[in-house]
């Protein structure tokens, strides 16, 4: 969709402070690929060499930047906010579809608003719930008694297991499971026994599953994801994981049972998360960092360990190996000295 | 189902000390939420404190626990285990259906036993043979010549690539994949070569596997898991690697090829096992562990860093970085210490 | 398919050395479990104690193991790619079907080649192409304006996004996801505003693409897997990556967004990729390793850190704890001792 600069800016937070409000807009681009007719944006600092080249019409960034534009300037306090809005704004909306696709199987059972769109191939059980709005692209799966909320959206080969309740305006990425068993088992004689994984999912509004990843139900009482909870691809939530509100975790993160997760966090990428434990709200957990115990206080935690050159690394971990006898040494030299330094002076 | 107290202690390896043998019992539950009619248990030392107050019918738990329970008691040496068997009993039993949904897509040259279920939109290759009481939900795909043993359940979206074999009672979770081909590459000019992946899959009796796991299959030889192997979510097991009976791996773990690991083995998430190594029976490897050498001795191994506050980590990074001279440095010191000890002396 | 040794020889590079040329070869197999009418290989050292007791009728091995071999001999000076070769030609080719299965559901604007083979339940929707030899499983799902490049080959419930263009022979294993919405989040007064992701992802041709791996298409500008990438089973590649020719990554690892890696690199399984960073050409990234800052120079780097019993690795890991304290004590040792030393001259 096309609007005029000066439509945009109202609808983006920010303000047109050089430039034609008459100036159409047709499309989005970075500063460097930008051509005429585009509306580019400045946000990480690490781009502004390619602020005075650049051939968008018009740039979206913060008052300090706006004197070096050679361009129409939107200012915002925060460009990338403004950026996002912008784009969802002029690129081209996602179809809506609505109805059912002839290859589509839906038990007699189940109820489907007729605004909503089942893809081809999708399956739908008994009992199961799709509200208005909602797009199944095609292939996915949603399991009895399971709803999935209005203008939610999932994409091709989602799994819903039985019995989930999904909440509106929620994007599922492609094969994402959410609610199939979790992992609980009892040891008995060496031999494992499945405990029955009664409990279910729950996903608030907002929130948004990315590719591949899995949520497993509760083993008695449920999964919990509130709203705006933004998941990456390939991520697993083991069984009564309970997320806050707004936290985004990146991608091939591990959180295993029982963890409770606070609002406002974020997560980096191939982190892991223990059991049973609680992380307070607006903690930041830099990538591959393996968490073992409670985080109380807001703040940001790590363990992940920075690559060397293979060489230098193997020295380091050698001697990582031999660092209790090193601390040792360093304890006895401690005292010889106390006693040299002692005797010295006698 | 609902079940007397009397009834239960006599399945689930318990003993029912005290209470009215006739009471029902028609639901489980945590301690905390349970209700009357609700039996609960108590296994885990931390969840101690909610005993008390429980509302539940009954509490299954150790001996030493039933002084303090306020409600009928079932005594086990193995609350756990038996909470489990007792859950199995009472929670309703997921619905076995058998039969060949419309949409389903079946070769002629298949075989399926007239017991089992195909759900839609599955697809089932020519010389494939689904054996007695197997459930397929729906959207499945069993390659050419691949066998499912009886009563084997897989979840929505499965895929098993062809001549894979799945042992009896075996559980797939949704979108997992069971022989797909392995990563063998030979490195021929800078190009790579792909080596045919000419062996299969075989998955023992009772075995689980969890969602979106892949399963490669062998290069010359077969991939396995022996019996009762339990395989949490995401989880990847590259060619010709053998998993020993009745050991159960958690979540994100990868296991590279031709890795041989033990029975009654015990891997915690994010776990990474190099290739071509053996780790001995009984072996407990903790999270985010990673295993570059054969484990010959029954044993717990760990290499998993746990978190701190970032500032106080990247100091510590940066002085891991500085080992090896800091090794030095103490060895300097030790024999100047020697040195001036001497000199001293004299 | 059968060959005589005296074919087989010219077709992989090697030199018939030892043995009947015309001897049929109708299978490979391991040296361990070779019968009479097999061919084997000796390329990894530590398989050369099976090669005296070999059954097979010839091995392919490294000149300077020929005089060991009791049967006849192939001579290579890369015996594993004479190998690859060797097992292509004999073993059974995948069979290649053309049409397009009655169940199949395809949008009346798409294209598809006469010579390819669309399976069952598989979904192309509006604009897509598939070109000449393509062959699709079953359960895939091809986006509007996809483009499948000549012989390329999907497996089982591969799901390939809108817009989307892969090249020729490429080979895409079960369940992976091309081209889902990357993770381009604006962070607006603690809300997360999605940022629309707007590139594609364009595979070169000879790329592979493992089981379960996600990548994500980019935010303005496409991600990028040029000619013969290989990746491996359960890989996250974040929006606006692009991996440079011929670099083979193992299972497990994650690449954040904007990531650029080289040519002819090879990644670990579990390795973690941060963003924005730039990876030189013929780098190798050891298993389990974090690389958090670009790479200028090829050679081998690593981060991972081996098992150990794990009551050695608390007492290592308390010790790296107090790392900064210790190389302090450590400084003070140096300081105490010079002016011990000094003051013992006097």
């Amino acid at each position: 969709m096309s609007l005029t600069l000066g439509e945009l800016a109202g609808q983006i937070r920010g303000e047109l402070q050089q430039g034609d409000p008459d100036c159409r807009i047709a499309a989005v681009a970075t500063l460097q690929h930008a051509h005429a007719g585009d509306i580019s944006f400045l946000a990480n600092p690490g781009y502004r060499k390619y602020l005075q080249a650049t051939q968008a019409s018009a740039v979206i960034l913060r008052q300090e930047d706006a004197a070096d534009c050679p361009v129409a300037v939107i200012v915002s306090s925060n460009p990338y906010a403004s950026y996002a809005r912008a784009a969802a704004l002029i690129a081209p909306a996602a179809r809506v579809s609505s109805g059912v696709h002839a290859t589509a199987a839906l038990d007699a059972g189940c109820e489907v608003d007729e605004s909503a769109w089942i893809g081809p191939h999708c399956i739908i059980e008994a009992g199961a719930v799709i509200h208005a709005g909602v797009q199944l692209a095609g292939g996915c799966f949603i399991g009895a008694g399971s709803v999935i909320g209005a203008d939610s959206k999932l994409s091709a080969n989602v799994v819903v297991c039985h019995d989930v309740t999904i909440g509106e305006r929620v994007n599922i990425l492609p094969g994402a499971v959410i609610g199939s068993d979790g992992f609980g088992l009892a040891n008995e004689d060496g031999r494992w026994l499945n405990v029955p994984q009664l409990g279910s999912v729950r996903v608030g509004d907002d929130a948004e599953i990315g590719a591949n990843t899995t949520i497993d139900r509760g083993a008695l009482d449920d999964t919990v994801l509130e709203e705006g909870v933004r998941l990456d691809n390939q991520i697993q939530v083991a069984h009564n994981v309970h997320i806050g509100a707004h936290t985004a975790i990146a991608g091939c993160v591990g959180i295993s049972g029982s963890a409770r997760i606070g609002k406002y966090c974020m997560i980096g990428g191939g982190a892991g998360i223990a059991g049973h434990l609680e992380i307070a709200d607006r903690v930041i957990i830099t990538g591959m960092t393996m968490v073992t115990k409670s985080i109380s206080k807001p703040g940001v935690y790590s363990s992940g360990v920075p690559a060397q050159e293979n060489v230098a690394w193997n020295k380091t971990y050698a001697r990582m190996r031999q660092l209790d006898k090193l601390a040792r040494k360093v304890h006895a030299l401690e005292r010889s000295l106390a006693a040299a330094t002692k005797h010295g002076d006698d």
